[in-house]
């Protein structure tokens, strides 16, 4: 990609906007007055680069440079992003924004991290307000796909438009937030939420560890995937919303919140809360309750992704641009050279690999394998399309050799090579690499069928045109060591 | 287990208690006085015979008996539990609690499924009011894990416990809210939330999907892991929640939400957002968005086990209870017999498990037979406490023979047989089932290694001694057909 990205403030959010910039090809340049910065950065980045990864089926570029600048001028030359995440104070803001635009290109996009304050505040006696926005993130940053962005009135639409599309870039969700308002829109729900739990606590109804299951053993889970609105779709019946809102709107008039109160922030409130999150959670340090964290947040959004759906619906449409214009997005008849295995698989083991034994779990190299088939089958185009009109291919047969241990964060590849593909049969033999180490071998027999019948059958003259170019050209390959073994054959 | 569930009132929250009862193997008796009772229920537990099972990795119990009851009386005698969900009033539900307890055992749990009133004000003029209590359950029921379980001062402690119990063998996460409040802990939450959502929709500055967005991309899928003090206690970083509130406290008095006020319940709001969400959603059916949602559910749940966290631990403890006191539980010890190939996986295909085929994908058959591995592993000693002493089992080489397809929901087993197991190494012999239909082979050689060197080492005395009573025993079997074979072998 060749871009690059200035990060002004590099605590927890600075530090995560920089590895999401960083682990998707940017090149970052970190501006922080404290002399502590980089340490402060490592491991933020750590987390980042732990968990990133796993989130796609397919491999991030690779990173881009980071370098520690003590001067913001120089950070700030000729980059195409710059993402402010100083304190939450105007005046401190306003003096790194003056700052920065005096010594900044003017096409580039500023964005503001500020969770407080509406992007025409952060505008005021600006040099060039319009190339001002809110880019608000959510912890972690590395992870979530959520970015507000709140233009002013006169923030350039153009710049807005492009930012959005530089955040999609990164695999992010930018949601448009169409009229300035404190706190954008997720904080307002999160500080409504936030008082009614001080509240509860303070009236001792509830601990913070009551709560908190409250919250994720019920209504957060279903949020993970559709918001309030159509939670409450769904729950109306077929009726939908209408429904929902005759039969719970009155609700609203009932004493069902402390809505008209504020809770006094006194030391006795902070002591009360602070104890029970140490009762709650104090048997793990902050870096393990971290770890679990990503591993769920991983976990969870992936699940998203069979269904299509929310955050997996991003991961997916990521995916896609990550493949596009490389060996792993193309049909074989863009490729002129087919005569070596062919490249299938290209990813990091996911967290979500593992197992007991530390390493990546036996099945997971199926699935690997797996899904280098179902690449194979798209390069010859028995892709989606295909599928829909009534055709693929199911495996008969596997035979796989653990050759080596492969551990989460692993970069794998997986090339095939084509032993016999004729009429309905198509022999595959994969071979799974790390780097030069060879991970697996995977010899598969598989049939085209009749997605109707579910029988053999013949695949498309077009995928059979394809198929033997590529058969011929691997007849000439040497047959693999370890092709038509039997379990347990000594070598 | 021979319990007996009265459900009454079988709309979506009575159905979805009634699916959680039957599908755990109890008895239910409907009693609901709308004569399309039995066709009401009949969605709801559509939908729960598709996605419950899903969530574990072991097989429920087998489903209770289902029956509709147009006599209360009847419905009630000699039940364990009642779950009243009737409409959210007062005076109806007094007086379904009156008729009932005319009827049913005086040591039966009598739970309230209201989400607005106190269990003291379903109490009011109740014949035996320490039977009465709240368990308030989420929407889908047979999915969500939270019931909030509120007893008033005079509900009998011994119940409470007992019911938490229950819920417990149900695979529910029963949270004991100490002291009754109007909504309870969870609703107050949502309502706080709904009130701030109808104001950012009715201000103009945000629709229903770009909050829906804004909660879903962000928070939500947050939440669906840890809750509001969790999430900020990591946010402080290694100091914790003191920390995050000598940060973040000040901002209660700035003016982050409406929460001064609550909106008029207009006509035009209610157009205004059902119009939104029409906008939003209305190119899916709710039967269809209901799909999803359970699909999503599933997944994100089944995701959190690896960790053993939040919803993901609710749902390892069930399976340990459905495994206790069977051969999937048992040490090789506790079995006399061990001459036949060994149960060691019964479970349903997950709606996780299926691919764009529309069947069980390949790697998962090789994730079940790894499982029914992991299974004889223990069967053996070779269990958690053994791993941890350094000594484990890899899977060297695998060969896998699909015979027939299995669908999402399809009841399968696998049956382990030795074919060899001595000294270091292991050979497996796994046939799959669905019922009487053999759908795959898996056959599998194994070294036992130490976890230290990564390289082959002899297993514990005690495991040989074990392995090798199996293995002798396993020799009086025929060698499988299919054992011993290549790749694309003619048989």
């Amino acid at each position: 990609m060749g871009q690059v990205a200035a990060i002004i403030g590099g605590g927890v959010i600075g530090g995560g906007w920089a590895a999401r910039f960083l682990l998707n090809g940017w090149d970052v340049r970190v501006f922080d007055p404290d002399p502590e910065a980089e340490a402060k950065l490592a491991p933020v980045l750590a987390q980042a680069r732990r968990a990133l990864p796993s989130l796609t089926d397919v491999a991030l570029p690779d990173e881009g440079r980071l370098s520690f600048h003590a001067d913001l001028a120089e950070a700030v030359a000729d980059v195409d992003w710059i993402q402010e995440s100083v304190p939450e104070r105007l005046d401190i803001k306003h003096r790194v924004l003056a700052d920065l635009q005096a010594a900044c290109p003017e096409e580039a996009i500023i964005g503001s991290s500020t969770s407080g304050f509406k992007p025409s505040e952060l505008q005021e006696g600006a040099a060039r307000p319009g190339q001002i926005m809110v880019c608000h993130p959510f912890n972690p940053v590395y992870l979530m796909p959520l970015i507000e962005v709140v233009p002013s009135p006169v923030t350039d639409p153009a710049l807005v438009t492009k930012a959005q599309d530089i955040l999609r870039s990164l695999g992010m969700y930018p949601l448009h937030v169409r009229k300035e308002i404190d706190a954008h829109i997720a904080d307002r729900f999160l500080e409504a939420v936030w008082r009614e739990a001080l509240w509860l606590v303070k009236d001792g109804v509830a601990t913070t560890e009551e709560i908190d299951e409250a919250i994720r053993m019920g209504f957060g889970i279903r949020w993970g995937q559709m918001g309030l609105f159509d939670t409450y779709r769904t729950a109306g019946g077929e009726t939908g919303m209408r429904h929902f809102m005759a039969q719970f709107g009155p609700a609203l008039k009932w004493p069902w919140t402390k809505l008209m109160d504020v809770p006094e922030f006194t030391d006795e409130l902070v002591d009360l809360i602070a104890g029970q999150s140490d009762a709650q959670s104090g048997h793990m340090t902050i870096a393990q309750m971290l770890t679990a964290r990503d591993d769920n947040l991983v976990g969870m959004m992936r699940s998203l992704k069979a269904n299509d759906w929310g955050a997996g619906a991003v991961l997916n449409a990521h995916e896609a641009r990550l493949r596009a214009g490389t060996v792993l997005g193309a049909h074989a008849d863009d490729l002129e050279d087919v005569s070596a295995p062919i490249l299938t698989v290209r990813r990091a083991v996911p967290l979500d690999w593992t197992d007991y034994n530390g390493h990546m779990n036996e099945a997971r190299y199926l699935q690997a394998f797996g899904d280098a088939t179902d690449r194979f089958m798209a390069l010859i185009g028995c892709d989606a399309d295909y599928v829909a009109t009534g055709g693929s291919y199911f495996t008969a047969e596997t035979h796989i050799r653990h050759v080596d241990e492969a551990l989460a964060g692993a970069m794998i590849e997986v090339r095939t090579q084509v032993l016999a593909g004729a009429a309905k049969k198509l022999h595959l033999w994969h071979e799974m690499y790390e780097g030069e180490r060879l991970l697996a071998t995977g010899e598969h027999f598989l049939l085209h069928v009749s997605l109707e019948t579910r029988r053999p059958s013949d695949p498309s003259q077009a995928i059979l045109t394809v198929l033997t170019r590529i058969a011929e050209a691997h007849e000439a390959l040497l047959m693999p060591e370890g092709a038509g073994r039997f379990v347990g054959q000594r070598p």
